[in-house]
């Protein structure tokens, strides 16, 4: 699906038998990135951004792509995370659909997609893609390696693997594992993508597409990220009017809030790879930073030692709540490393730092500036 | 689906032409019940127990059918709903499938079952059926209504339209009207059913039947009634071993959540009539007692005057969250009426009422022992 990659995209390809954690290897495969910034000459302003789930590696407009990215108020010249002093490396994460070698690429030992035919995915994979790809770009060591969400588990992960890589570290709204209603509401998310008849266990086309699978499961997942009282304070009971009338069909839409949920979860059904995000779904669910050092989560955490790191959570986040921030700025300050942890009382749940940019953007620009 | 009716409910029948709120009317409909303790000579001594969605007028274990009820720890003698006291009358919601009419019962018009022919369905209409049912019994004035979850709208309902058939309210994790995060979680559920080829626009029969949408839609519920917090000490991350090992099928079963969550919900599927379940989930979204009664909810509250009202909730609900039943405390007491709020510290969320009947009971004991 080329229309899923922006048009700024670069690519560093990853060597050849590229190992899995859970078996199996890529050939030919690639990592997806975008640049913003330039590096100085130490080359030692550079900082790795690792996003969620489901955005591309564009973040922010650029001379390249003048769109706006998913970041836009954070990144770039003046802003937050200033582009006029930092060089930025923004990853698209193995196993995606954005650039990043993923289920719908093409194997190149059949000439066919992956599909369910790509090796099972874990967060050391795409931590270790990440860390390949500054490597190969010419960048031993990062000021910083910022995470949020999905991308805070593989910044973790990365730091846990590549000892020294990243100096500094901004996590955001992420956690050392998933939790069981995380796990529950993430499978009952697949378990509609599997159910659509359209799946057919992955093999599916722009024909017999699983759109309605793909429809229930970001609505579920929209209900997930946001907060309770924002969707009180936006839509309370307010139905659905004018050229917006309630649905004739039995039990249609009649509430604002359904129509909201529907309106932005089309947007996404066509959007993102089914493949991908059962892969990238799963892999979410499996991580546990603890298991992967071998050892509990706390030791591991211990063991990261970054110079610095600033962990951030917001108080109505429902999917990553805020004692999964805490837990890792504690065992982060346990191992010795400067901790700032900063839990906020945004209303946007766990999105809030694509959109409360306002309350995320000073501790960031303030903590970078003196790292 | 005759089977889902327990043995010893009873029935009354309403009167022909009952009219229902959005519209349309009934003919030779009835409303299921069930019968614990024994009238006194004065009367005085009825209580009348409005359920939840889905549980049936069994509330509790009694000569006729010895099976445990949906409340066993709460109601029987010596119990705090103390059946050697009181004379209890639990009544199955019309729109149900366990006994009342809805969508499954037989068209009198047609001989076919309603299905999508029933009537539109309200809370005053679930109301009304109840109200009719203890006066045909013979009752003009109840000690006592108690309502939990979906039976606590009702029972609000009752007391606006009714005035004075209830001189107690104990009123149960429920509210004056749906929130938009509540009304979304339902919204998803009905898709999940209405989404399933095999729901047919109502029209399944026992060979295609929606199970697979009813599944999805349990699981859902079954996130939404608990807590983070029981997951987390029940489940953690534990995974499925031994015999329940991971299902081998793509992106299956892995963890003991997801197994929890299925194996319950397995249960359910056949277990409710999803036309019916679809019916009752809209009226839930749809009740708003301010609108009701023509003005707020709180102006509604203020003028539904029970002469004593216990009101309870739970700090980890996150269906019905505890705010919305300090709003009806606050406003019952607002138009005078003796109210006790009490919110506990349960872990099981909305189903709290359900499970931790150790610190539901004696709150209720003592207020029906000063009623």
């Amino acid at each position: 699906m080329p229309e899923l990659i922006p048009p700024a995209t670069r690519f560093v390809p990853l060597p050849d038998g590229f190992a899995m954690r859970r078996g199996g290897a890529l050939y030919g495969a690639r990592v997806a990135y975008e640049a913003f910034g330039r590096p100085n000459a130490a080359r030692d302003n550079v900082i790795l951004l690792m996003p969620g789930l489901s955005p591309s590696a564009h973040a922010a407009s650029n001379p390249d792509d003048p769109s706006p990215g998913w970041w836009e108020a954070m990144l770039g010249p003046g802003k937050p995370i200033d582009t006029d002093r930092w060089h930025v490396v923004c990853v698209n994460a193995l196993g995606s659909c954005r650039g990043s070698t993923g289920p719908p690429s093409v194997d190149p030992r059949s000439g066919e997609p992956y599909r369910l035919g790509f090796p099972e995915l874990s967060m050391e994979d795409i931590a270790d893609a990440a860390a390949f790809t500054v490597r190969a770009l010419g960048f031993e060591r990062l000021a910083c390696v910022v995470g949020a969400s999905m991308g805070g588990m593989g910044a973790l992960s990365l730091l846990a693997r590549h000892t020294g890589l990243a100096r500094g570290l901004v996590n955001i709204s992420s956690a050392v594992h998933s939790l069981p209603f995380s796990i529950g509401i993430r499978s009952l998310q697949r378990e509609a993508i599997r159910s659509d008849p359209h799946w057919n266990q992955g093999r599916y086309d722009e024909g017999e597409y699983p759109g309605r699978g793909m429809l229930t499961a970001r609505k579920l997942g929209m209900l997930s990220y946001r907060s309770p009282q924002e969707w009180d304070r936006r839509f309370g009971r307010s139905l659905l009017g004018g050229d917006q009338g309630a649905e004739k069909e039995p039990f249609g839409m009649e509430f604002a809030v359904e129509s909201y949920l529907e309106h932005h979860a089309r947007r996404f059904v066509n959007a993102f790879d089914p493949n991908s995000y059962l892969y990238l779904s799963r892999c979410m669910d499996r991580f546990d930073l603890g298991d992967s050092c071998g050892g509990s989560a706390d030791e591991a955490l211990a063991r990261l030692r970054p110079e610095k790191a600033l962990v951030m959570g917001v108080r109505t986040d429902i999917l990553f709540p805020l004692r999964q921030q805490r837990q890792i700025a504690e065992g982060l300050a346990s191992g010795g490393a400067g901790v700032r942890f900063l839990p906020l009382d945004s209303q946007e749940g766990h999105d809030s730092f694509l959109i409360d940019t306002a309350r995320f953007g000073l501790p960031v620009a303030k903590f970078l500036s003196n790292l």
